[in-house]
């Protein structure tokens, strides 16, 4: 699928019109600085969090949309309440009104990683070449992504699974900062993720794993519609868990429509760890229910008549209300969300509805 | 579970009387004398293959047992059928004389492998970390071993499940030739692997993956009685199937008991690539099998009443015979193979019969 050089060594095409990078923010964009060489070519989707009044500025040179809490409000009406208030949560309305086949979220206390050589990792190529590529869900593979360069399925591994399936999500991971909870930041105050390993890997079908949204890119067109962050934030009881929500619907979804998630490269330096004292308060009912969601999630099991990630989805949401609303009336809250955040991508991108699955 | 030094980073214990080093060979074992640093403590078993009148020597210094042909028919009488002929398969039967805690088997044509700093790897150590530290199947870890120094459980890992499950089996990997099927040795006859990837990770429950028996370990009190090899070389109708057969057996019993299998460092050397058309043809009707053989593996289910390695490993005969002496005569032989090793065991180590799986 990589487009050949005279060097005979694959090259990644950029992909300038077929990739928006969305960005959560309160603050300046002064990190975009650092991203220049990388994220010049890219269009960028804005989504101010917090409060509209204040100005956020954007680096010169940058091609972007800002959307703040008024935007959406306005777009969207009342639908937008599915949208989360004062988290970063609302990083997924960017995905809403992306018109990009794929998507590259990361946040804006996220710098560039160096590789061992000492070389720049560019994170947009990465995630771009674990996009083109297929994965391999029902099989493991020992030596990592196959189709990487100088790599290949092992002995063993049946012919019948070497084409691979289309791969859905790319999840790339942190020098640095690890992510951490608020209990293992509280006894691990001073541990830094320094260890660079060099592999992606695809979550075999059946594995779940926890989704992180500081630098993550997927492809609109197949799972878009799964990639709703949920309700966090102001006025509800959790936070921090936005991107763990999403992980766990779009692993389930993926496996069910045969799709594939890749976690690894590429890496980005995670700049500062926030408040483990007030993360705790943000976790405290997260860490308490996922204890109930993660075996509900490990036992989801979609209808074969659910054929794209829309109608996945709305299974998923009345399941949620059917197996977690006894856990907390907040799940209720949740499923609804659900709904309303798929009439939205429904609204917003009314030619999808039919082709997302085709498309590819 | 690994000793504290007074550095406070954790060491390694050696484990000299609780470790075997399994050998399979045809030849003089000079490749031992690149591995003297690290084996010599060992006690070693070499399995010689082929012709018992042949003499095969061994470096001075090391602690060894040695097993031809004719030792394994008297050993194991009529029951020694089990044990293949001419194929470093044979390797099984030093699982079955030992009488230690840890088996590392290793091929004679791999050489200590160097880490990116240039530092010899001291595989037998890894091995022991990695059998020694629990594993993770039941949810995937984007930071890939929690246990390790300067590692731990992402956010959204659950803390029910950070205690994780004993390790059976840790897998390591090949520098230089990589482990290629015939097919892809000929299509790409000039690979190497070059890429040192600083990982250990579990394979998730319910994930086959291909296992290389070229540089193994395993808890031989786990999950030794699930380590057979199977028929292959002469009288057989393939090769090289050998530790694949194992490596499905070993994880879908390891599934049911709650065990867990490791895969990824230590590397080793491996120095020569086996003739390609001469695989092709031990691999022809293993490739075309596996086909319908790892369907069958995916879909195994074991009965709860089946607790111990050697239940499973017999419930699974059965379902072998059912559901695969259908695709070839040769499943049912092997089949009954299988029931053979286990009776070879029981008779080789009748006081882990009732205490294998409580005396961890």
């Amino acid at each position: 699928m990589a487009v050949g050089t005279s060097s005979g060594i694959p090259s990644t095409p950029l992909l300038k019109d077929e990739v928006d990078i969305v960005i959560p923010t309160i603050r300046n964009l002064d990190f975009l600085e650092m991203w220049r060489p990388f994220f010049q070519p890219y269009h960028l989707i804005i989504v101010q969090d917090g409060d509209p009044r204040k100005t956020i500025t954007v680096p010169d040179g940058f091609d972007y949309e800002l959307y703040n809490r008024n935007d959406i409000n306005r777009i969207l009406g009342p639908k937008a309440a599915c949208i989360s208030f004062n988290d970063s949560t609302c990083r997924c309305f960017g995905f809403l009104v992306s018109k990009k086949k794929y998507v590259f979220t990361i946040d804006d206390d996220c710098f560039v990683a160096k590789d061992p050589s000492g070389k720049e990792i560019n994170a947009s190529e990465q995630h771009i070449k674990n996009l083109l590529s297929p994965s391999t869900p029902f099989f493991f593979n020992t030596l990592y992504d196959p189709y990487r360069e100088g790599a290949d399925f092992v002995r063993g591994y049946p012919f019948s699974l070497r084409e691979g399936v289309p791969t859905a999500v790319s999840h790339g991971l942190w020098l640095n900062i690890p992510d951490y909870d608020a209990p293992t930041q509280l006894v691990k105050p001073h541990e830094r993720n320094t260890r660079y390993v060099d592999a992606v890997i695809t979550v075999p079908k059946g594995a779940l794993f926890p989704m992180c949204g500081m630098n993550l890119a997927f492809n609109r067109e197949l799972i878009g519609p799964a990639m709703y962050f949920g309700l966090m934030g102001d006025g509800q009881p959790i936070r921090r868990y936005d991107d763990m929500w999403a992980g766990w619907c779009v692993k389930v979804i993926c496996d069910h429509l045969g799709l594939g998630v890749k976690t690894g490269l590429p890496y980005i330096w995670h700049s500062k760890a926030s408040n483990p004292l007030v993360n705790l308060k943000k976790e405290y009912h997260g860490i308490h229910w996922q204890e109930e969601v993660i075996p509900f999630f490990q036992a989801v099991s979609l209808p074969k008549k659910c054929t794209t990630p829309q109608e996945c989805y709305m299974e998923l949401s009345k399941q949620v209300k059917e197996k977690l609303g006894k856990v907390d009336e907040y799940f209720n809250k949740l499923a609804d969300a659900m709904v309303t955040w798929i009439e939205a991508w429904d609204e917003l991108n009314p030619s999808e509805k039919l082709s997302n699955v085709s498309a590819e």
